[in-house]
């Protein structure tokens, strides 16, 4: 079982994927997480954490597989990103759960064939691997659910980087 | 009670100061929260969220006083530092204690008059705001002391803002 996670704190893309011992794919859940634009960060962190925390608990997954993902390249949106990660992978922590990272070219190139696809052709190659009737929408839940097909594809042992060492 | 918090991946540092209504100050504890450098991210994330989540269950401060560090100013330290924070700031929510975020310049202006001060001369008046023999060590806990100082000087209201939204 395969929890994919697309970070953000306003809106968390998740999908859910079991795999058989044949490596047969079955979409079980995917959504978002919505935190409100008006609460406090602190608040946000905190439902980011617990929605997570809540789908560990419901189906048990071995891997939680994340984007590592820089939107906007800049340092106040990184850092932003950084404390929904931080609440994410915390949660999968506190309950032995692995982590596994990929960037987004990995995840694209893993789920499309090549890293620089669209949003809309992740969607596409995310019903069909999975053998859906329509796209996951919102394209957030794709992107979760892409994460997680991209750890069934390439199998990789989880190989969560450590961050650079900031020594003030 | 005010618990300041300076975060960091590999080193956190924090101080638990009280302040009675004359504002008089007496520092409690202080210290660092330090992590494995060889551990997985995601256990350096659960080591600095159990150590915050300890100092508040011990000391049930009112407010998390934590600085708003860019170190490096790029995108790749500013994610890292973002997890962290993150990890922390869920501490504080998930107690409901109030979170308070100031920027470096600020607590340096707060407890030296200066916001171009250098650590040396942040060390040095955290130790007689609070009457100390010595300077608080290692440098990472004497910041930790000053951002709970700089919210017992400014007096002001929580204002953690929210960041950058970010939508895919």
């Amino acid at each position: 079982m395969l929890l994919g996670i697309d970070p953000g704190t306003a809106v968390t893309g998740f999908g859910v994927v079991s795999v058989d011992p044949r490596r047969n794919m079955v979409l079980l859940q995917c959504g978002v997480i919505r935190t409100s634009p008006r609460a406090a960060l602190a608040i946000r962190l905190k439902d980011i954490h617990e929605g997570v925390a809540a789908l560990i608990d419901e189906f048990s997954p071995d891997t939680l597989s994340i984007e590592s993902t820089f939107y906007g390249k800049n340092v106040r949106s990184a850092l932003a990103l950084g404390q929904a990660r931080g609440a994410i992978i915390l949660a999968a922590a506190q309950r032995g759960v692995e982590v596994a990272e990929y960037a987004p070219r990995e995840i694209k190139k893993a789920v499309v064939g090549t890293g620089g696809a669209t949003k809309e052709q992740v969607a596409y190659m995310v019903r069909r691997h999975l053998r859906l009737r329509t796209d996951p929408a919102p394209s957030d839940a794709a992107d979760g659910v892409a994460a997680a097909l991209c750890h069934a594809f390439t199998g990789r042992r989880p190989t969560l980087a450590n961050p650079t060492v900031i020594t003030p």
